[in-house]
């Protein structure tokens, strides 16, 4: 057979799905898997974005602007106007989900070869973007210990090479659900303008902050305007995952026209995707209020929960629906198979994300998995517990021979 | 501010867009624009998938499988099956569109720097996805002579090189229609095993096949199942541009498994366009039937309306719904700007796509332009009309000094 490419080869899998094929497994013996691995929120669609679309009153399913509908782009911008982001309709291209948004970002602003810095733990599929667009990838690390904050800006400079052309940051963090601080921000602006640099914001979680913190956006710093990237999707904001429509959002209108071509060689974003988004921007502030009562008490539930259990440590995340907790196992992926492949408490097990993949130095997150808190408060109290009893019985477990001792 | 991407400067504007402009100032004088130059057919959707899309009954449009809905790769299966391509629904990805396949043909089977060789003239946005892959595209070149068949073995022989990866056809073709009869195919076969290449094949228009022709796939060609991939998509076969679906297609297991892992990345297609693309397979044969009709008379109307005007030539394509016509001009992009921003015939005009951007040798295609017959019947008379008239008054026209000379 003709050779695969070597940039095939070298595309991760994704952390988040690999281990599925052990959760069909279980399932097929009959087990309920509590599924903490993947951001597919149980929250509802709202209701205004479901019924745009059983409402459709065309007969032709057409393309669309490149750019997207000029009616939705407008709303959009309303949108960030109204949280004072002061974006024009002209400054957005609705894309195929926020993947999409990163890859025209990624191809617009770097050449093959050249280096973002993206503070890790980072959500994995950046490493597929960046792999399919030739990128590489520089982390600077945050720990645990410090509950994922922004490393300090010398841990920046160090890695500043002259193929550095952007940072790349979450925020809210995915996998961390670390909110970044104003002056964290204002520390990213100056690196950026120092070094002459694109600073890349994925703000696609951007509604789920917690504890009364307020969002500061990429687009609220300024005189970066030439520089900053907003990345957007409305896959959380409204549960809307399947839409598969994101926004590729920038003040630099020379960027914009580049991506523009990217664009325009995939014809369109989604239509009937679109159709939903639009809807959506008459989402009622009620249904964030709700959303965001709902996901402080599902964190608190799981990270008490977590650091509950004797050897689990989880920072308390300020916003998103992840967290990061490091286990009692030396190897967090074992421990992730072995839960879906041997163990039961009740005929359930729980399905967790194995953070090494969220890292680019090798040898990290060893002992870190990703929880989505995206379950509703019951079933995430079950499958903490469930957690617990897996770690008092896994051969593995660093504080296992204790508990057996105590027993 | 920082610098593009080399790349992103590279990326070609779609030459079917970028007269965009013209026509919205043309429509803004209140002039009628005969939409000849993109591929939105205006046949009506099949009923079935606008009712699957109303008829969703789920209150969160979630993400699906990566690789697609399990029952949509199975009922796709179903449908190659039917048509003898004996296909596996696990031979199947789903895709965001036709484009979204073909780019994960390029990242999985060519490094950057490698090449393909494409029959030119060929689909413009090839060349977009070329380059947003790094991939370099060798052109072949057919002849509006030959009526764009395939070029003689030994032009293909000629071209390659250790960097050759692969060959990428439309079949039918766009931009002109051509069918490839099963020889020219099995040509295909002996080259791409002799030198160990990917045969691509764009089989998007495979339903629209005229005069009785059949449809010869790369499917149907025996020996070559690890390097042929097919490349498909809903847009053209249900008229459903907008829902973005497509597929990605090969026998090759290893291959299959690389793409998984872009689709991973992107973590899923949408899910609306796929509710409407399952929809769609109990399409009855009738609206096919209809369809091809339809599109018969309208090819008609388009090609003896065109080789009845003086100096214009244009092959009787035997698929999709696209023609390359050869123009009595030097520069057919400059009579494209020239009809939306000067011309004007009972207030009305013809938007055309110039043919240059769809080939990658320089300087070739100049006096030709891409129709689409997408337009009903009547539209087409009007717009072919206008044509002539535009011809007997373009200042450049290359025929105009004798028709005032007759008259």
């Amino acid at each position: 057979m003709p050779t695969l490419s070597n940039r095939g080869n070298a595309m991760p899998e994704s952390p988040i799905r690999k281990l599925v094929p052990y959760a069909e497994a279980a399932k097929k013996k009959g087990r309920t898997v509590f599924h903490l691995n993947i951001g597919q929120p149980d929250i509802e669609t709202p209701q205004v974005a479901l019924d745009a679309v059983k409402n459709i009153d065309f007969n032709v399913i057409e393309y669309s602007h490149s750019a997207g509908f000029e009616s939705y782009r407008k709303g959009l911008a309303e949108y960030y106007n109204k949280i004072n982001l002061n974006v024009s309709y002209e400054d957005i291209l609705i894309t195929t989900g926020g993947s999409e948004a990163l890859l025209f970002a990624f191809n617009s602003c770097l050449n093959e070869g050249d280096e973002v810095i993206i503070p890790e733990p980072f959500y994995a599929n950046y490493n597929g973007f960046a792999t399919t667009a030739g990128v590489n990838v520089v982390p600077v690390t945050s720990s645990i210990d410090s509950g994922f904050a922004l490393p300090p800006i010398a841990d920046f400079e160090k890695l500043i090479t002259p193929k550095t052309k952007a940072i790349l940051i979450c925020n809210p963090g995915n996998p961390t659900g670390y909110l970044y601080s104003k002056e964290e921000l204002e520390t990213l602006k100056e690196i950026v303008l120092k070094h002459n640099l694109y600073l890349i914001a994925d703000e696609v979680y951007r509604e789920f902050c917690y504890d009364g913190k307020q969002h500061f956006s990429v687009f609220n710093l300024s005189g970066i305007e030439e520089n900053a990237i907003v990345i957007d999707s409305v896959s959380k904001r409204y549960s809307m995952c399947g839409a598969r429509i994101g926004a590729f959002v920038s003040k630099n209108k020379k960027l914009v026209a580049t991506a523009l071509k990217y664009a325009q060689a995939r014809l369109s974003p989604p239509t009937l995707g679109q159709i939903a988004g639009e809807a959506a921007l008459k989402t009622p502030q009620s249904y964030f209020d709700n959303v965001v009562d709902e996901y402080v008490e599902r964190r608190n539930i799981v990270i008490e929960g977590l650091n509950a259990i004797e050897g689990v440590k989880c920072p308390n995340p300020g916003g998103a629906f992840y967290a990061v907790a490091e286990l009692p196992v030396e190897n967090a992926e074992e421990f992730c198979q072995w839960l879906l492949e041997e163990f039961e408490y009740n005929n359930k097990t729980v399905m967790l994300a194995p953070a090494a993949g969220f890292y680019a130095t090798k040898g990290l997150g060893k002992k870190e998995v990703r929880i989505a808190y995206v379950l509703n408060k019951d079933a995430l109290k079950e499958a903490i517990d469930c957690l617990n009893q897996a770690l008092n019985v896994y051969e593995g477990s660093l504080i296992r021979k204790e508990n057996i001792k105590s027993i």
